[in-house]
């Protein structure tokens, strides 16, 4: 199969005859701000060659989409960076049938990506989302005596599929002082939040998935909930959980019922 | 180094506080339309790690640039995914300041991206460019009695940097019928542009660079020179070479100098 038949089959997986020229064309609404953002997939670090291709792409996906929801947007539309070994023709079309049928289900457009061979197989997911202009939900609005939420339980298990928490995103909109997916770990993730916002967190209680540990739920990556902040009058949406308030402090600092927290999530360049 | 100092390391390189929230934020202006387009750069596809990798990431850049300028677009921001194995901070910080040099030129942010490790290195850079409304260069509209043109000799070699035509490409607004870059051989992207145009063309006349070979500038790929069409009395741009005509005939089908051209530039997935 030549790239030229390879596109021509991706085209119509994504009924998206526009795919063909140099760049995909997207024509912004008045009044939106643009959100983009961009997660890599790699074989032997974000999975083996044994899982489902179509379970591969839809999470590639799902990541992005993710990061689209902790800000409050809508997804609009996704390029896809795929490189592969020569002759995965079917593990290619596994991949964007996974991809493609999360993207329909968030009515998210295939506009365009790019193709390459490769020893391992190597993707990149990039989305973009809009918003209302300035609504943006961001990671460096949480104040002293907010309180600290979030979406659902943690420590879920990898193979789980993921489910970009989009609609619960859009209701922190307005409300939220600050928000962030959790995609490294809680107590990696809050540290990165209370830095942004250069406040401190004390956690009170942990909402620990069925089946997993306290350890997992506070510093095990891949949850893809949201965590997030309200000023105290605020009412959370339904399914939040309360784990602890943002408190004055060093920055970046976590307590947990009243010991110290040391970051340590997933982290792509330590050596720990 | 952790991926928190790392990011602090390329916000301070890029000149850009904003990097930080889970997506970056961009405000259209009115009556533009946006252009995406993205690019992998493979060790050992693309590259070899013997390359200086500030030429790396410049050339990461400029492939993606290229595309905007096939489109006639000015580039707005780019979002960089990069994996390398641990250990490659130098290294990292090498190909950040290359690709920024070049980002810097061209007025291009960079807004965003992903850090991964991974065995071999792997990037992928995704261009945002702007055009006027309903203005960008396409590859469907050559006509019959069209003149074909690039914007400058070829069958250059990989080592020499690419220079995104992105003047050039905005010259040929309102003018070229229809345009593309030259990333994979002139016959095969000649053959693409006539696929997507319906057309055939005919080739008189290809400009040769200096130390290159005739195979080269027919067949060779990764010139980044413009290939564009122009009605018969529209006059081309300074530096450009007239090359041929567009002729009625089977879609895609090349002729030069009353011979067949079978296309045969770089596919990353035919065996041939």
């Amino acid at each position: 199969m030549t790239e030229l038949q390879l596109i021509e089959l991706i085209r119509k997986l994504a009924r998206n005859p526009g795919i063909g020229d140099d760049c995909a064309i997207f024509t912004p609404r008045p009044n939106e701000d643009l959100l983009f953002t961009t997660d890599q997939m790699i074989e032997d670090v974000h999975f083996l060659r044994s899982h489902l291709p179509a379970a591969i792409g839809e999470r590639a996906l799902a990541r992005s989409l993710s990061d689209i929801a902790a800000m409050g947007g809508t997804p609009r539309f996704c390029l896809v960076a795929l490189a592969t070994p020569k002759g995965h023709e079917k593990w290619i079309d596994g991949f964007y049938r996974g991809l493609l049928r999360l993207a329909c289900r968030t009515r998210t457009t295939l506009a365009g990506g790019d193709l390459s061979h490769s020893e391992k197989i190597y993707c990149d997911v990039m989305v973009c989302g809009s918003v209302a202009r300035g609504k943006a939900l961001r990671r460096s609005g949480a104040r002293p005596g907010d309180r600290i939420y979030v979406s659902g339980r943690l420590g879920k298990s990898w193979d789980r599929p993921i489910r970009p928490r989009l609609d619960f995103g859009r209701k922190l909109l307005g409300r939220a002082t600050s928000c962030m997916d959790l995609s490294d770990g809680l107590s990696l993730d809050l540290h990165r939040l209370c830095l942004e916002s250069k406040v401190a967190a004390q956690l009170d209680h942990i909402p620990i998935a069925r089946g997993s540990t306290l350890d997992r739920a506070l510093h095990g990556g891949e949850h893809y909930e949201l965590l997030f902040t309200l000023p105290p009058r605020k009412r959370p949406p339904r399914g939040s959980y309360r784990i602890g308030s943002i408190a004055k402090g060093t920055p970046g600092a976590i307590r947990f019922q009243d010991r110290v927290v040391v970051p340590r999530g997933y982290d792509h360049f330590s050596n720990a």
